[in-house]
């Protein structure tokens, strides 16, 4: 049996994006967000309400960064999440986090957060409030790669359940892409 | 330290979006998506490769469901992400699937999928690629509900992995949004 649970706005999983942008004084804001995810390749999309300090920030600035949340800096990214920079200075280091410039593009870094997609913005819609970003570079802390590669039981990233408001850290692998489905060929 | 991994389409989580959709003779269609998610407030936005027989089907039918892939269906899911129905016919069935009429938009519910978001099309971007759908309900089954709301570890749901392409499962709850944080405060 099926129930009806009405519009909801629910999905499994839901990412936790910390999303990086400097003022135009240079000071570093980050704030996280559950709605968005990769719009197509190589590009990142994230709906931001536009009363954010980030909005405001990314439009300025014309590029962010998206930093995966995990398990080991979830105090910190729920707070960046439930404070605005609008009323708490230095958010950032509040949260204990430390901003460092990317190499790469006018956003700072969370040295904390082992993994971040350095983006340009490419477009932000005040009617939709989709922020869509160019990713020209991903950074990853040396000490999730495997290999040169991501290990996401290293990186130990999280996921909001819109739910019951948790973070869920990802589990066991349970799969093979573009492979188990061959059984049925 | 960290390293500079170059331009990727890398995201932790992303999730494993099984689109439903009905050609214009009522035939069912499924495919996977990974990369979409939330758009605002009670919609959603896939990024879907014009080529697809979703993308004809939707623009069409002006509907389609989201439903959340999981562990049991692990094969099945995988299966439809790597056939297209242009060259089989009866994808939904050969994946050992049932497709059922949604009761609320012109697109079919897969009974097997536990958890299913009925969407209207708002728009397809012929260039970006991009479609954008309102949520008028969302359906889930009995099997995942506790005391009436969906249920993270029932529902089993994966994500997929971009980078060592696998499927993993959501594991355990590691935190409270909005509330952690306030050890900070």
């Amino acid at each position: 049996m099926k129930t009806n649970l009405g519009k909801k706005t629910i999905l499994y999983p839901m990412p936790v994006l910390m999303v990086g942008t400097y003022d135009q004084k240079g000071k570093p804001d980050l704030m996280a967000a559950a709605w968005g995810g990769i719009f197509n390749d190589g590009m990142v999309c994230l709906c931001l309400d536009r009363g954010h300090k980030t909005v405001t920030n990314l439009k300025e600035r014309k590029a962010f960064t998206v930093a995966v949340a995990d398990e080991k800096n979830v105090v910190a990214c729920d707070y960046v999440g439930i404070v605005s920079a609008y009323e708490v200075q230095d958010k950032v280091a509040k949260a204990g986090l430390t901003a460092v410039k990317s190499a790469n593009v006018d956003a700072p870094v969370i040295e904390e957060l082992p993994l971040t997609l350095e983006c340009e913005l490419v477009s932000y819609d005040d009617n939709t409030e989709q922020a869509v970003g160019n990713i020209v570079n991903v950074l990853a802390d040396d000490s999730i790669l495997t290999d040169g590669k991501v290990d996401p039981a290293k990186l130990g990233a999280i996921t909001y359940d819109p739910v019951h408001h948790t973070y869920i850290k990802l589990g066991q692998v349970v799969g093979k892409a573009f492979s188990d489905g061959k059984k049925l060929k």
